[in-house]
């Protein structure tokens, strides 16, 4: 593997063998010294085009958790800002000694293109592309739901599910779909690891042509949960600028989303005992969920957090650390 | 100790032992080599929610000098400023593997209810809460006076004042105490270590309910230093923009305010020979004091800054290095 | 050598030390693990009171590479936006522990103020200041300039041009002279080492009282190339805000620009085979340069930044690990 772009181009065994290294990297956070050695010498680049703090964040502790140099380049009031092209700021950056680039572009395909236009020769780690891909927040949903989901009579939340894919697994996604990256990637590496996904969101926020799509689609999340029995159900963001003021139009309003697809204590208790709730937040409480589904005692949100740094690290080590030969 | 809230936490024997160890820090830094390996593998996380480039930067230096990773949140073009709440952005940054949280946030309280509300089990260095307090200034403040206040005639400008309390200092602090956390950290510090305080300020720039505060108050600095022949004279920063365009009204203006409150040459000569000047930065030179004040040869502004990073060296060092278990 | 301020303070042999030292370091950046251990516990201080990501991230990357610590300090949003003076915001910075300071400003002689006004004891490093001087932007040309002109037939393109200076070589500068710190601070240095330069712009991009200065000036750049049969060409950013929408009056219109000072293959074509094409960055593709140009197999535009981080981390290392004693 030489970049990570699109959760799709992971076959099932990689996918496998990339959880297993996440949990590897997992299991020495929780030692007393969390500093690995593996990367020290090298320099990691988090090219942001559009803010994203948290994302951000993540690939700067995983970094620094390997011992590399970050280097962070945010567009904003830079040479990008005064019209520089891709092409010049990415070989800017390659001459100045970068190992790896982390990019977040506002546009679809933006990581693909600096991967494959010839302009650099280092990994290059897709952190999102416009509503396209964002490989690492499936890898760290997938993750979790390994951790939670016991196949078989398997007691869950084992902390070395080592070997283990989702075959099996019910997972619901409920939300905006037509503008979800999360969604997309989410679709695509939970397919390839064996779950059956069904999206749940109003018309208005489905994608046109999903026919492709390797799952199910629903309008009716009371039906779905029901009908489905899921081993989890993940709840996206939803933008407020996309919900229409006064409601009863093409889009809903606030309170008639939350009515019709938030997450509240009735729908988790609707749901089987050990399901577990996700989001890739930051949540919009009161929205999408409500405070007690946020918080309920199945909720895995913030375990996500944590598995997104472990994911990371996986990604720059598989990556970098053995020159992409693990994979 | 836990955490470092507030600086009436802290005991008598606390506080100085606190001061000794950032006399021993300080020691450190006078090395070629700066760094030390204390907090190797830990990760500290600046979460500003207010821009505060000096304190941040004086966290920053601290925690690099100790070998610690750095990671800076600024809630500025991130989730919270999409309306993520402080319990969400908390519990994120723990689970990326926060080992400390340094917070600056404009709400009176938030670093304590940041510390109690069961949401992070990692220590909370409160780095400035709205108008309550800022503790790690508070004992900067208390390690330059205790460097130069020479008591019974011991020899002050001591590099090495261990052990000793403030017992029998006279400080005078001046300038907006209605909106001033330093002040209000600095009466309580002050008066642990033993000092006694005066506030001088107009009437409109004083709190109500001062009764219980363990200080003088006045209005008059001229008198005040006339009276009580102070070791140490504290000048606030003064906000402009709480001054009177006009002046004579309710707020002074900017001249009324430099010529009533400001320090100057003829009111630093006024004070003990071997008084010193303290200002928390940045300074309004021209305002609340005057260049050749700032620029005396007793004016231990500058120093007050080194001191800083000693100091924030040391409650690094004492809630991370050793679990807490030295205070 | 205690600061680095203007190119024009370096002897020849000075500067041809500086150039090897650059090489060494470009040496080391080959190897797997690019980090040496030079400079570890030292502080070096990015001190930028205008945005520029490019040179910000070169010296930090430079620095790192050195095994310093870094802390960005942005006026933005920092006391320095509540009118602290520059005096205040130096010796804080001092007081901090910096055991460097890196300064970008807008104000000509902004460095050389800050290394001599006695208010801080440590090497400052001009990157940028005005329209005055940008040293290690000129050591960076005069690096990539070296490798590849080939006096008496030696080979270009050598990685080791030890000990050489640039007797006989012959560069064009084209664009905004008026408003170029660059193009100021090559002049200089090109003269230093052997060179003999020509500024070409329309006059109105011209400064007054160049008579002083030791190159030739051309308002015409075909005449040029072929009367001098150039070694280098470097064009300069043009910023499209000082061009004439309408064009035709003082100052030309973009189009008028391009066609009359513009690199474009047609030039490219006109110069020696062996000529090499440079630029500062980032480039306004299709004005100043085209696509084509830039391009070009003997463009050395990326192969520049490269060495701008080679030539950072020689002017750290000179100034700082040994005392400044190297030159």
């Amino acid at each position: 593997m030489k970049h990570l772009l699109n959760a799709k181009d992971l076959t099932h065994d990689e996918a496998v063998a990339f959880l297993d290294t996440a949990e590897a990297m997992a299991a020495t956070q929780r030692h007393a010294v969390k500093k690995l050695p593996t990367l020290r010498g090298k320099t990691v680049v988090n090219l942001f085009f559009e803010d994203s703090t948290r994302t951000r964040l993540s690939f700067e502790a995983a970094a620094k958790r390997l011992s590399a140099d970050v280097i962070n380049f945010s567009a904003k009031g830079s040479s990008v800002s005064k019209g520089e092209s891709l092409k010049d700021t990415a070989q800017t950056i390659m001459a100045m000694g970068a190992d790896a680039v982390v990019m977040r572009h506002s546009a679809c395909g933006a990581a693909h293109l600096l991967a494959h236009a010839g302009w650099i020769d280092v990994p290059v780690l897709n952190a999102g592309d416009g509503t396209h891909q964002h490989p690492t927040q499936a890898l760290l949903d997938a993750m979790t739901l390994r951790r939670w989901y016991a196949p078989e009579g398997a007691a869950d939340g084992s902390p070395s599910p080592q070997g283990r894919d989702l075959s099996g697994a019910k997972v619901i996604i409920v939300g905006d779909i037509l503008h979800s990256r999360v969604a997309r990637s989410n679709v695509d590496l939970l397919h390839t690891l064996g779950a059956q996904v069904t999206l749940v969101a109003p018309p208005t926020l489905l994608p046109v042509g999903m026919e492709d799509w390797p799952c199910e689609v629903s309008y009716d999340l009371d039906a779905s949960i029901e009908a489905i029995g899921p081993d989890a159900v993940m709840m996206l963001r939803v933008q407020r600028e996309r919900m229409s003021a006064a409601g009863g139009g093409f889009f809903p309003s606030p309170a008639e989303y939350a009515q019709a697809y938030g997450l509240n204590l009735a729908r988790r208790e609707a749901m089987p005992d050990n399901a577990i709730v996700m989001h890739p937040g930051p949540m919009n409480r009161g929205l999408e969920i409500t405070a007690e589904a946020a918080d309920d005692p199945r909720s895995r949100i913030i375990e996500q957090v944590g598995n997104g740094v472990s994911v990371r690290m996986a990604a720059l080590y598989l990556l970098l650390a053995d020159e992409g030969n693990q994979l």
